[in-house]
């Protein structure tokens, strides 16, 4: 078959791998019909992800048939249309019963990282019976192929954590894909203001059209002095950081009112100050969070219904074949304007 | 009448000045009964609080008897016994309404700080009907005394931010009264594991007194290493900071469990290193509070059933007038093994 494989930082191709094979009882091999990159496929370009080794097929998102089923699997059959879950789990270990199955014993994020991934044209994919869901009949492939990732990313890391309630004032810095679905999901809960914050006019662009109330570009303007002009001088009740450097993160803690919730989401490279100095009596919650995926039913449901059109994300197709030009698309995304990019196998 | 008054860092003086006289008709004056020093009023000697001025007098914690109450007071009486609130608060603004007194927008810290303080023969007390708590009747008023600040911060900011659950690994670094206060009301929610970190043998002791199930002296033990070996090599599910320095907010991420909640109530003077390189991932909750003093009605009920022993925290007892006494004990607190002190008018 062909796949994607990571050959050390700077390198990739599409080449032939062979097909996967059944390693265990519980595993589900799925023949891809549509895939994603994600940023996080960028930082293992870059070598950011040292755990990735050459050789490795990246990818952690998508949709597919499967194609052949372990005796233990009891949820599925051959033939099922299926989304794959970013995150493995195997249901059972102390992490998974507690709905954290980021942190799951036997699983986590394996796809494209620990195992071969998704950019391929089949997967094998373990614990099959909790990191599969059907997909309903008659929705949008496409916008199911954002249920992977960043759909519960943006819900779980940015707005559950941030406990995003009707009346609030929220802020969003960053309006890369990843900040757009704490938009888009953000609105489940009716906020009274939704502030986006980029240094790209067209993400902001976008970012309106997708349902910001306000939008800041910190670099033309003075990101804190607007948020507190925007929310009567109080700060924002909730504040999501959704890039993943220092410079968002002390925004996001410089905005937060008394009481408010700063919500990471951005994947970090280095430590960032905290003024706790200031912070100490603020009365606030800083969370971290891998995604768990434990939304993935609710997200389907709203898909499903109209509720959040997913599909707003997705700016580029391809086919899989020609998943290298997508790479290039994805990686110079404020030249191309690009969001999500769909790789779609016929 | 005699108070404790700050004549700018490292001056103060038990001396004479004017009796408090009604300023609002929300105000009471009360004759004060018992008194304690806080950790924070050495921060203030030492001119680290510098919103504090000369001429102010100290004291935010203490119990007396209303000697003069305005027209607009309807829940107390002259006469009646009171539990004086480090937080006084107006029952009406928005941050009052959300139970978060801490931040009301007339009142929080005031006594001691903005305005005059308890460590003197009498106090005003603003909006007395939201700040002042009746004593129950045959409850020891000693105890009663810890409930100003101390067992609500470490309630509040501590065990309720911490979410401290039964069966949880709890870590607290710092066995001062504040650390103490956090081990005592921990104990409400049945924690499996209750470590305590400090650097002073003496206060370690106390702790395993006090119900700690582990005890580390930190500058004799790894700590890390320690808890993750206390704790099946998971690490803490909650960690308390009740320093206020870096090394000891940095201990509590390094021995944070994923999903974990870091609780800090500690007051720092300076920033400290957040490192999101490794907790962006990790499920974690961070939070800061100032004590709202929400939980006092509640402690005030497990102090009368017994159900807390306050007392505990008390080492030595003086006479109001010779609080100067008590502030030279209360500083070398090691050498004289002091915890909390009370001062009685007679």
């Amino acid at each position: 078959m062909k796949a994607l494989v990571y050959h050390g930082a700077g390198k990739k191709a599409w080449e032939e791998k062979p097909r996967p094979t059944m390693q265990q009882p519980t595993d589900a091999i799925v023949r891809m019909h549509k895939t994603t990159i994600c940023g996080t496929d960028l930082h293992i370009l870059k070598g950011d992800v040292p755990e990735v080794t050459p050789g490795r097929i990246l990818g952690h998102e998508g949709i597919g048939i499967i194609e052949e089923i372990g005796a233990a699997v009891t949820t599925f059959q051959v033939g099922d249309r299926v989304l794959i879950s970013c995150i493995s789990s195997c249901g059972k270990c102390v992490s998974c019963r507690k709905g954290m199955y980021s942190h799951c014993e036997l699983g986590g994020w394996l796809l494209g990282h620990l195992i071969d991934g998704t950019q391929a044209e089949y997967v094998r994919i373990p614990f099959a019976d909790t990191s599969l869901y059907a997909i309903p009949d008659q929705v949008d492939e496409d916008a199911v192929v954002m249920l992977s990732d960043i759909l519960p990313t943006g819900l779980e890391c940015g707005v559950l954590n941030g406990q995003v309630q009707p009346g609030d004032a929220v802020v969003i810095v960053g309006a890369g894909p990843i900040g757009l679905a704490v938009l888009l999901t953000a609105q489940f809960y009716t906020p009274a203001v939704l502030i986006m914050v980029d240094v790209d006019d067209n993400r902001l662009h976008v970012a309106r059209a997708l349902g910001a109330t306000h939008t800041i570009n910190s670099q033309q303007q003075d990101a804190v002095q607007q948020v507190f002009a925007l929310t009567e001088n109080r700060g924002a009740d909730v504040a999501v950081e959704a890039v993943g450097i220092p410079a968002t993160f002390e925004l996001c803690a410089a905005v937060i009112a008394p009481g408010g919730r700063i919500a990471n989401v951005g994947v970090h490279g280095k430590s960032v100050a905290l003024h706790l100095e200031t912070l100490w009596s603020r009365n606030i919650t800083i969370t971290t969070r891998l995604v768990d995926t434990t939304t993935t039913p609710l997200l389907l449901k709203t898909v499903a219904s109209g509720q959040v059109n997913a599909a707003q994300l997705i700016t580029h197709h391809f086919a899989l074949d020609d998943i290298e030009q997508a790479y290039d698309t994805f990686e110079h995304a404020a030249r191309e304007k690009a969001l999500k990019v769909i790789l779609t196998r016929p």
